[in-house]
């Protein structure tokens, strides 16, 4: 019998927390001689547990205050300019062989926050990401405190159910009435990946033990605008950037080659544009190709009865990518690849069937234990937070603020063709607002090289003059033969349509003299 | 000139903040007449910050009492056991179409914390991470608040150069004095593929527009004991899993193939071995192969100047991966792939050069756009966490919970060794302790097929009941021939020795009567 048997008050040690306190094991400290083991004593633990309580309740006023209320206060600043030389100033970054004490870390936290861009705050329009919402907030700092990872129903029973139901449902929005599956994934260009692997794999299940150098060559297509990552996806996955195919207009297509898939964009980067995808269910089902939709932007619409049109047809698709932190604010990151499959592909694709992890003889029903499904082993709990939200609001909620954001984008169009200097680049499908402006000097030019070069210079200036006051943040950039434009992207409720005419006049007002 | 110009006041929006609350863009609600689009108002902003605020404050006291103070705290339970079935009626997971007050969804935190493992606790030893460091902690909470994305330098100036301030240190840690390149990666698993991505490239630049279709078959080769994340990279980029051979055992490599990189194991998962990395960087040199060391559990030892010998030979890898999420109590995720190349590969052979994203008209140093490195767009800022842990405690305070660990590990073992029925699987080069549980009614069987199936099904049964009782979590698997064993992991410093008798004892215990 073992020694440590003598010690049997510690077999009650978790049953009634109430009154065991003595019977806890790091407890009896100094009952037993000092052990020293390679120059280290190990009696009782080392982390001082009260000077830790003592930073977090002097730092928690700061995070909240600083890093929520006045980072999503509209009267604040978007950001706080310093170039990459002043910031590695101010951040003294070096790390040293001696630790800094609790003043001076709690300084560093202001100075990271004060110098961070407040991508919550009302006026950022840079990304496909915006606003803060509070229930998808506590969510996050309770996943953080708890610091699970999504391998097994063992560790993360709460956050794989809560998955499972996220999962579930974001499906049923879909239209695949007899289910499928799904995983969240660290970010839409990892979900892309996701289903290039399951689509090659459905058409070639050797390729995950012989490789692409087995095969006849595979050859994907996309429709134009794509997002990039589906270039990283055929470089990464060995499927070569020149086996990609735009489709309709491409005309390489040649040769010996196998086409497995078509990727679809359900919201366009830049412009938000919706692909058709019934067209191109069409194809895909006359030329038995595996049809993968891209809505990690425009995926937030089928929340909408109003706005849900814009996808017609993605029930038809195999797999799906929609990221509920872009426009349903569950905070990044928030990321589903689903697939309409129901026979484990994404399990027999992706697993490795680790022994040490899952093991079969467990004494829970171990179909639970999800995370061979996917290519990490560590994973984060990221459908939790959105499941709060949406628990918080509801699905009507959520569609309010879709309708609502489409609405403002709306307004904003329209108030543009309205101004003098303001010219729309295209009407816009979502909440792409994508325009010009024309500074006075410009407004009588003639439309032609000349004058679209000059246009070409405007907004990289107005955006520095526009980050360096910390006004407000949009983004901008060129696309195909187009001049650099402003790319305005609304999300938050927070927005209001005071900041629509906000963002206008101070475009205006930056660049008014170029 | 846009019709905005009446509204002059807005353009010193953002310099002093403190006596212009009534030039805010949201302030002047109502001065304008209610604008109705698509049925939707849109004056002012339609997010309650007040309610979120009321909200916030109320969950806040929930989140650090339950799952920051309760969930660290010994005389708690490691986890409220339930089984899936169980913990699907307790938390009601369906998404409906109203949402649900604040006292509910208060309730539901309170839940969503009560029914995970506390894999902060003192008594979680079950996987490679474990702990909670109370500066980590709070720098998770800023960047959740702050909600950033690590493309550009334009959206996450701070966090961009927290990541590079850190992955110079681990790179000057690793010994490579030239310097050296690093992204963070959302995984080891992800880091591993990363190493076989920019391998190939290395070897075969034409792969990344080609495919590997048109390459010779690309081998690999990796020592015995590898992650599964080798396998899963080989399928996933296109490799085949068939194509990578274990060394130096492995008799199967022949035939016309390309040998491109060898995967070395700087700590492996179940038993903390180390591959001797000296002589497996002599055989790289000399066949002109890739070393790549995955060192995300053994990194950890490169703090201690006692343990750093365990990876002698690594300043001679091409690649490492090292997760401070684990030994290092980074908090999940914190992962660094890093190169020694100083050739700016990481970007070629993952870019994409996005011109929405990457505009190369910026006004600012655009080499601080670290993004295109990675194979995803959005990416948290996990290397943030990590600097502030180690702005808090040093180097050196690094260095002495790596040793104390391992001291922790040492008297453990020496522990098992003098206790009636407990058996070392090997003696511990690390801080897994691998040992198997004999029953007393095993104790008298000699050695063999009949012992070992019935040794085989003890760990189960003890895994079962100490899950159920809450009081501790540790793990148990299989491995290769060897029955089912214990793997104990010891991190955090907030473990003591009394909890090393006490993880005895408790075994004993549970298992006396099988």
């Amino acid at each position: 019998m073992g020694s440590g048997e003598s010690r049997p008050g510690k077999v009650s040690l978790c049953g009634d927390t109430s009154s065991k306190a003595s019977e806890s094991p790091a407890e009896p400290k100094g009952k037993r001689p000092p052990v020293l083991v390679d120059g280290v004593t190990l009696n009782g633990p080392t982390l001082d547990i009260r000077e830790a309580e003592s930073f977090l309740r002097e730092a928690m006023p700061i995070v909240m205050e600083e890093a929520v209320w006045k980072a999503t206060d509209v009267k604040e600043k978007v950001c706080e300019w310093r170039s990459p030389e002043q910031l590695k100033d101010l951040l003294d970054l070096e790390l040293r062989e001696g630790g800094e004490a609790h003043p001076q870390i709690l300084q560093r936290c202001r100075d990271a926050i004060r110098y961070s861009v407040k991508t919550g705050h009302p006026l950022f329009f840079n990304q496909l990401y915006a606003g803060m919402d509070p229930y998808s907030l506590v969510g996050r700092f309770i996943t953080e405190a708890i610091n699970p990872s999504l391998y097994t129903y063992e560790v993360a029973p709460v956050f794989l159910l809560t998955e499972e139901a996220v999962l579930k449902k974001m499906i049923e929005i879909i239209g695949w009435q007899d289910g499928g599956d799904g995983i969240f994934s660290p970010g839409g260009s990892v979900s892309n990946m996701y289903a290039v692997n399951v689509a090659r794999y459905h058409h070639c299940p050797d390729v995950k033990v012989l490789g692409l150098s087995a095969l006849p060559r595979l050859v994907m297509f996309t429709s134009q605008e794509c997002h990039y990552s589906v270039s990283k996806a055929a470089a990464f996955l060995g499927i070569g950037t020149n086996n990609v195919y735009v489709i309709p207009s491409d005309k390489r297509y040649a040769g010996y080659s196998l086409p497995f898939m078509v990727n679809a964009t359900a919201g366009t980067t830049v412009l938000g544009a919706f692909d058709p995808l019934e067209e191109i269910a069409d194809i895909c089902e006359r030329h038995n190709l595996w049809m993968h939709v891209d809505a990690c932007w425009g995926g937030g619409a089928l929340m909408s009865k109003k706005h849900r049109y814009l996808l017609q047809g993605i029930h038809r698709a195999n797999s799906v990518a929609w990221n509920p932190h872009k426009m349903l604010m569950a905070g990044l990151q928030c990321c589903a690849f689903m697939v309409r499959d129901k026979t484990n592909l994404l399990q027999r694709c992706h697993s490795a069937q680790a022994s040490y992890l899952f093991q079969q003889d467990k004494f829970y029903d171990v179909s639970y234990d999800t995370g061979d499904k996917s290519i990490q082993c560590s994973r984060k709990p990221d459908a939790f937070k959105f499941w709060l939200m949406w628990k918080a609001i509801g699905t009507k909620g959520l569609e309010e603020r879709v309708d609502r954001a489409l609405a403002m984008a709306r307004y904003l169009a329209e108030e543009i063709k309205k101004r003098d200097g303001f010219r729309l680049v295209m009407e816009p499908e979502y909440t792409n607002v994508c325009f010009w402006y024309i500074p006075p000097s410009l407004r009588d030019t003639a439309d032609g090289p000349e004058f679209w070069r000059k246009v070409h210079a405007v907004a990289p200036v107005v955006k520095e003059r526009m980050m360096k006051k910390g006004s407000m943040m949009v983004g901008y950039q060129p696309h195909g033969d187009k001049a650099n434009f402003f790319r305005q992207i609304i999300i938050s409720p927070q927005v209001s349509r005071e900041d629509m005419d906000f963002l206008l006049d101070q475009i205006h007002s930056l660049g008014m003299d170029l």
